[in-house]
């Protein structure tokens, strides 16, 4: 747990937040930036060292994801305009980026890669506006959720209408196999969120509908980024092929460490309150296994999921869940499991060529597990 | 007003509404039969003979229609079920129609646009499933909706699914044009249910924000289904043109029938309570009218849009708008618009060679008139 955990400390060394529109979370370069200081206040300098240089990589390419990024959506209606607050509060805009360095590795054509990392940012975007709904969402990435400014059906037509959006740049781009593969993609991914309706307050979920979830839900994306990039690239099936294995344990080891954040994150970093997916009933990792562990972490569980949302959280019921988590190590083994995906993810890619691209994507395998948002 | 509102006498004589899940709407062919003895007994026998001809040539493709239906969804989680038991209520299948019979005004492919007929019907679904959630529908197809059975997130989640089916089936046919030509489609819904929400309880919509809204959400479905259709057919640019404009006139006029159905239809036949849109502050075309031309219709209007949406509807309140709307002849002259854009539609077609297909499609612009559902 210490990596995680270990970040609230730096939380006020970090750099403050800023966007270009002025509130919401650290974008591209910024991020890159700031887990540079984390990791470098971590002790772990070669690894700041790495992130210095992955920034110089693809500080360009990031930049002009954001100016298009700006482009998107200008329609001046409620549906436009809650459209347009998502994006504008900024996001780590990890999945873009695994499409630009996977572009990078091969032959770089930039303009197709800049659009295809446009699409799926806009894909993630639309599930965040749909899922904020569905969870009757109130913040996102530190901001009031588009939904509780702009209403619920502005937030539905929103992300419908990015999805959309998405799909009309990949149709553009004309790439082989890239328009069915991201369809099968956002199914899985509506799969997946089947699954966790269908599990929500359900105490005894398996490892295996865990993994279920997290693979449909976050690592497809990830996948899909990764395979576009490449595709983008022009590089041939058995690199897609290591992309794609990339992409899955890169999303699996997010999710993970996602997991972690919502019961040991700062809520001033990530943008979330804490214990959301919790209070939303959905089973992480670290409560999968800690349920799994220790019976007296039980009554503590059900009494947060029985919750009314807007119901204050007290403390001592936090103090008890995140101390059995401790306690019976299953904080310590989800942050283990991250590390180990992340591994796998690293590990995938020895059969490339050595150079700056495959050194980048390996230096965000192992920061994504570092991150404090 | 008449034939609309003559249909209300014939309810007792019509046929028992059926599908194949033994609920909802009749489907189909069922639903031509319907329309060929109501037609008959308001002494439109030639559009009655002509209906019995057109059910002749269609109804293979009807079946095999209902049949791919069934095939749809077949997850068993809530989401899976939210979206068969919109599929089950059946519905009109009107859009699948006209892609059927512009595939058939050409040499006919009928597996593509068997495939086209289904995708058209899944987009059509989809947003249902979306309003029903914005507009916190309660029925739909004569029965709960799915939000009221499964609930939001199902509900929103199964519109997703459904959109991505559509696209998948119409991605796998790889007729050209017909992909993109659907992203605009959905993009074109979604900018009219955009103006709508904008517009939702201002009486003083205007009638061009009306048609925008008319064209945007319905016109748009069927002329991609006219489009796809003649696609599947092999049509040339010129032909794909002329349907083009008959699907234009032929949504129209089918928005503007609806409307008057919220007002003076039968929900017992249409599945759908009366003065709905109204409640929800939807301006429609005769309403429009009604404001324009009778300063007391005001009042009541303002009555029925600020009551909540559980409240039950004073019989006064509805009698004086449904009395108002008549003595402007607003209702008159809203079905008047709507033959107009009929008798545009069937204008269109008047290039096509004469034949079997031209004529059916010239019966659904006529029949789409006197329709009671």
């Amino acid at each position: 747990m210490k990596a995680v955990a270990g970040s609230l400390a730096d939380s006020a060394l970090a750099a403050q937040p800023s966007t270009a529109a002025g509130a919401g979370l650290p974008t591209g370069v910024e991020l890159l930036g700031r887990l540079e200081g984390i990791t470098a206040r971590r002790g772990l300098g070669a690894l700041a060292a790495r992130l210095g240089d992955l920034t110089d990589f693809v500080a360009g390419d990031l930049a002009e994801l954001e100016a298009r990024f700006l482009d998107v959506a200008q329609l001046d209606d409620r549906v436009g305009q809650a459209t347009r607050h998502l994006l504008d509060l900024g996001g780590k805009r990890l999945r873009p980026l695994c499409v630009m360095l996977a572009a990078r590795l091969g032959h770089d054509h930039t303009n197709a890669a800049l659009d295809l990392g446009v699409a799926v940012e806009l894909v993630h975007s639309a599930t965040l506006l749909h899922d904020d709904v569905v969870d009757h969402g109130a913040t996102r990435r530190g901001a009031p959720a588009a939904r509780t400014v702009y209403g619920n059906a502005a937030s539905i037509f929103a992300g419908d209408w990015l999805l959309i959006e998405a799909l009309r740049r990949v149709e553009r781009c004309r790439l082989p196999d890239l328009l069915p593969r991201l369809l099968d993609t956002i199914e899985a991914m509506i799969a997946a969120e089947a699954i966790q309706l269908e599990n929500r307050g359900r105490l005894n979920t398996s490892m295996a509908d865990y993994l279920r979830v997290a693979e449909g839900k976050t690592a497809s994306v990830f996948r899909w980024a990764m395979q576009a990039g490449g595709r983008a690239g022009g590089l041939d099936a058995p690199v897609l092929e290591t992309l794609d294995a990339y992409g899955l344990h890169l999303g699996v080891a997010f999710q993970a460490v996602d997991d972690l954040l919502d019961i040991t994150g700062d809520s001033t970093q990530t943008g979330k309150r804490l214990f959301v997916d919790l209070r939303e009933g959905k089973m992480t990792y670290p409560l999968i296994l800690g349920l799994e562990r220790d019976r007296a972490l039980r009554p503590s569980v059900e009494e947060i999921v029985a919750m009314p949302p807007a119901a204050e959280l007290a403390h001592e019921l936090t103090d008890a869940v995140t101390r059995s988590l401790h306690r019976s190590h299953a904080a310590r083994d989800g942050l283990r499991f991250a590390r180990e995906r992340s591994q796998r993810a690293r590990a995938a890619l020895v059969s490339l060529p050595a150079g700056r691209a495959r050194r980048a994507l390996e230096t965000v395998a192992e920061a994504i597990v570092d991150r404090d948002l």
